[in-house]
């Protein structure tokens, strides 16, 4: 659907120019100048020459076929001109600013477009953005100067500026480029749009992204989990402070979500997210240049020791691993070093090693079913670098493991490192960064591989109906949370189970009771936060204590309802809730409850919907896993259970979305096959 | 000391050589043509001639003084050499390899070498080594090659092909040293005698040491608290992981000691721990470049939102801080900007921003107390980076702040930083890296400053010879552990608080005890995971229940001794402990008890000595410093007394070397004035 817009046979620039200086003259002789091979139509009332061709009063006078329009005019004129011509043309590149990033008046003018754009099915670039450059196609529709060398990234950019510095960054790194995409405000073509167009894009190897804020996040999600599957998306993230979030909010109007969510819905979408600009560069080289590891096993070859115990140490907590070497090719590896060299893994040459040394150890590394193989390499004095370079290179197609070179020094590896480059071989001169892109691009293909669970939405209709049943009742009754006996009541509709409860209304007496210990607890909306009141009794052992005890809680509490539950020892505390975020709706936050949640922040988050395999992975690998997988020789707790509590809570959040506030806390979990219970239930109206 | 090796006026080179690629011939080339200026001998019995030198036979037959012999000869002959001339000079630089790092063999003669050199007073660089490199002098005394610009980073290398590296990049990167030192095995001269010699030489105003192991810690980590006072060290040490353990003990025969122990020995004595090699890389351009910022407060100045976005971000979890901009100082800058300008920290000079607004904006910046003045560019079209650079470089000297860039960009910028290097001004590419080491000088600056705690020391010889008593007692009996009541006898003498306790000996009955809930465990040597071993019983709430608890645990346990304590409720779990760690010596080890101690491994470490201002600044930022500062409102616990523990254990691991293990575990720790209580006591023998 967007194939019009970034492959377009023929362009019409609204606001063409000659005065120098001008945004409307750089993007004229951009695609005038640099190769573009389609028709161009210049628009300028102004003229009715400019730069030797034929200028036209509008869009309209054209009176031929125009695939994209490029406007840059004052922004008090675009939406006269998207009118006039939206019945010629559907593809548009906004590139004008003072839309929504200047304030309300602005804002205004972008919801007209955007409206505009929804009822006559128009594609939007921006606006506010730099625009966009094919250099496949030699095309350069943007005001950035140059054109990039064509390869196989695509570069999505919510600044301007940066795509301009990475571009310059590339033409000295060799890397290259099929497309680069300044969204501007992304007022309707957005990061989702892009991806489903750019999954499909022949050239394109890898998508990288510098967003700011994201738009839409469930639908981004949805499609960059379907995209991740093919090819990988490299996200830098921006916006991780709240300083930050404010310069955000004055740059482009973006919403900046909370970090820790957006780190959960990449990883659930496959997204590789690189923690700053530098891994963001280093990551689009890689990807650029080679493809994945088919596995987690790395060799690497080394003529220094300190470097190999560098590259060693970058391995910590990694997913790809130094692979142990089988006895077996520890004795041939020997058989062709000297006797003080080492044949583990790094595999030291030693520092006087020469190209033959490097071959000879490829020879043997070659048979054997490595992902990756790394050569690392510092140039001492006898080190003929320039030779060992050309073996590695000759060595790159004879297996199919990933070759990647750690080269570390300065002007006597510069050449070999040019060489590198044009033979697509990645170099990192730190060892820490290769391991760790290296392990990022792992993940993903193991995500790529990972068969996509069905997930079977199980809501209903019904069930919404009761619910809402029980919160109006409250409603009506002037509450602004439901009793616990409601909420229990609720949560019985999704699996949740809620601990006994036996309610003490104000005038009645207390019940008789059989079991103890018990608690007593006030159940109202005004009394949110028990432990801060007063307004709990732990560990009530007999009939005549509980009732004392209601006595005294009925001094401060005289007109509220009261509850009393069994007391269990507990083999967990567990913090069940739903936040409701701007960027991806509804969150399940869950984490270990008491004091340590908000001391340790022992949190995470699951963005629904999820299938209960993949919620058993997050499970596991969250900071609860512990609780699910034994530690110090305990009894674990039943996961499928605390799923089933995840799925109902999914369920929940999705079919009542105008609640303000919902959480569980405590809900206490057993090891002992009891079942899980949900011992205070807050469900805020 | 160390000045005639470093500084020599004349040097010997023994096994000096003009055999093509042998290591005595590349030294004897590196010290005859790169300059030096003082004496040379050749020595190497085979000729008469060398070179166009005479070559004498042996240094003693040189009859002039010697203040540094080179050696480069086969193992076997070096201690011959060396004891044979060491009625002449004193200073010795072994580049020989085939000591230690080659086993049991080479281990011994490393051994015989070290004696002689601690019998005739000898200064022994090496074995195993590059050798070193004065660049001031012109001095190449190792068998790298080339003259690295003089400078002030002073460079000790474990590695020689890092430091061969690292001299290679810095060539590149116009960076200069004072020293380069190859260590080698560390026979003698380890890093704090480089330390101690380093600090006093003016030349250096950084030190840069890549470490593998680390040679007598205790003395290491006392010299670098005294040098971190006078000027900054920056360590890169490998060896995080196992794997790469493994790779150092083939490589030097190092020792690696447990990373976070490591982590908390550099942070107490002011060091700068660098990351990885490239943060090594940055620290000491940084630090080389530039003084420490005088404040934690930084300005930025940027012509691109999208940098400033990401700057904004890399200032999480920092000590520096983006500072807040008073009013009157935004009125001012908006006046030199434009209107679409933001004049918030970073302050956004827009795309199109001109030297004149960087100008303008500095003149302002210039009147405030900034420790850092930040420069973001990346270069649009309109960019005149050039002009901006002058303007960047011309008033980096008009202010008392710290100027740095952060330009982003390739070919476009690339003449820019060289200019911005002539003039020391460091450029990282990468906002991260660049606000990470701001972050980590301006850290040290605070160090520099903060005033010395003196420590008094407590230690008792009567106190230690009471508790030999005690432990001999034990040892006497056969045991192997200490019983309750006596550890809590020694613990007494340390002001550590152990809970009452009541013995029950296997042959008596039970005491009569007055208050209750109370706890009977086993007592015995045997016995020393006691709930592993179901040999304790919780909760007994009279007389006649403990009676039967003790029957009961008779059955398993008939010859043991019993203990009984109250049971309390505590606020929070503790575990301390004492780890004799093969670097550092007695580690103490504290942190939260219970499954957590270990599911989260909430332990932090503390290496005495330590005064006790400095233990209460490290408990606050410590991973249990909540206990103490106060979490959701609850009362804190008394961090003096937690304070004084930790010192009683600190006289305790002082004056008990001889102990197997020891812990405390739980300790009970109150917020209602209760005394802390040592629940349990390990002391094993």
């Amino acid at each position: 659907m967007l194939n019009k817009l970034f492959a377009p046979k023929s362009i019409a620039i609204v606001g063409a120019s000659n005065k120098k200086g001008k945004v409307g003259a750089v993007i004229t002789d951009n695609i005038l100048k640099l190769g573009y091979g389609g028709k161009v139509y210049l628009v300028n009332p102004s003229y009715k020459l400019l730069k030797l061709k034929r200028c036209y009063s509008s869009i309209s006078a054209i009176k031929k076929d125009v695939d994209v329009a490029v406007i840059s005019l004052p922004s008090k004129f675009v939406l006269d001109v998207v009118r006039e011509s939206c019945h010629l043309v559907k593809n548009f590149v906004i590139i004008s600013a003072g839309f929504s990033e200047i304030g309300e008046e602005g804002a205004k003018r972008e919801k007209e477009l955007a409206k505009l754009a929804s009822e006559k099915g128009l594609n939007i670039l921006g606006p506010n953005c730099l625009g966009f450059i094919v250099p496949g196609l030699k095309l350069n529709a943007s005001f950035a100067g140059g054109m990039p060398k064509a390869g196989n990234i695509a570069f999505i950019s919510q600044s301007g500026a940066l795509a301009v510095a990475l571009m310059d960054r590339a033409k000295q790194e060799h890397i290259s480029f099929s497309n680069i995409v300044s969204v501007g405000n992304k007022m309707q073509l957005a990061e989702a749009q892009l991806l489903e167009y750019l999954a499909k894009d022949k050239e394109t190897k890898v998508i990288g992204m510098y967003l700011e804020g994201i738009k839409d996040g469930a639908k981004f999600i949805e499609v960059a989990k379907k995209v991740s599957k093919i090819k990988p998306i490299v996200i830098l993230k921006a916006g991780k402070t709240e300083k930050s979030q404010k310069a955000i909010s004055s740059h482009t109007g973006a919403l900046a979500g909370s970090d820790d969510i957006i780190d959960i819905a990449f990883d659930e979408a496959g997204i590789i997210r690189a923690a700053d600009l530098e891994e963001f560069f280093d990551l689009l080289t890689l990807i650029s240049f080679t493809d994945a590891p088919k596995n987690e096993k790395v060799a690497v070859i080394t003529n220094a020791g300190g470097a190999g115990v560098l590259t060693t140490d970058a391995f910590k907590g990694k997913g790809i691993v130094l692979a142990d070497l089988s006895k077996k090719i520890k004795e041939e590896i020997k058989s062709v070093l000297p006797d003080e060299a080492s044949a583990e893994n790094p595999i030291d040459l030693l520092g006087d090693a020469g190209e033959d040394r490097y071959g000879n150890v490829f020879k043997i590394l070659n048979t054997k079913n490595f992902g990756s193989i790394i050569s690392v390499l510092t140039p001492q004095e006898q080190t003929p670098v320039e030779k060992i370079t050309s073996i590695i290179i000759g060595n790159k197609n004879k297996h199919s493991s990933l070759a990647m070179t750690i080269f570390i020094g300065g002007e006597r590896i510069s050449k070999s490192l040019l060489e590198l480059k044009k033979n697509s071989i990645p170099n990192f001169s730190n060892p820490d960064s290769a391991i760790n892109v290296l392990d990022k691009y792992y993940k993903w293909s193991v995500f790529k591989k990972k068969k996509e669970q069905i997930l079977k939405s199980n809501l209903k209709v019904s069930r919404k109906k009761e619910v809402a049943k029980i919160i109006n009742k409250a409603i009506a009754e002037n509450r602004g949370a439901l009793f616990f006996s409601e909420a229990a009541q609720v949560m019985n509709k999704y699996g949740i189970n809620p601990v006994d409860c036996f309610d003490v209304f104000p005038e009645l007496k207390v019940p008789k009771i059989k079991e103890f210990p018990v608690v007593l607890k006030v159940d109202s909306d005004k009394v949110l936060h028990k432990s801060d009141k007063q307004a709990l009794i732990l560990n009530i052992k007999t009939q005549d204590d509980l009732e004392k005890a209601a006595e005294k809680l009925r001094v401060d509490f005289p007109t509220e309802r009261f509850v009393i539950q069994p007391m269990h020892s507990k083999h967990a505390e567990i913090i069940l809730g739903i936040k409701r975020d701007d960027i991806f709706g509804p969150v399940i936050v869950y984490g270990l409850g008491g004091i340590y949640t908000e001391v340790f922040k022992m949190v995470n988050f699951i963005i629904p919907p999820m299938s209960k395999e993949d919620i058993e992975k997050q499970l596991l690998k969250s900071k609860i896993g512990f609780l699910f997988s034994g530690v110090r020789g305990q009894k674990v707790c039943d996961i499928s259970e605390f799923v089933n509590i995840i799925v109902g809570l999914m369920e929940f959040a999705m079919e009542n979305d105008n609640l303000r506030e919902f959480d569980i806390n405590p809900l206490f979990i057993y090891n002992d096959g009891t079942r899980a219970e949900a011992v205070d239930i807050k469900i805020i109206l």
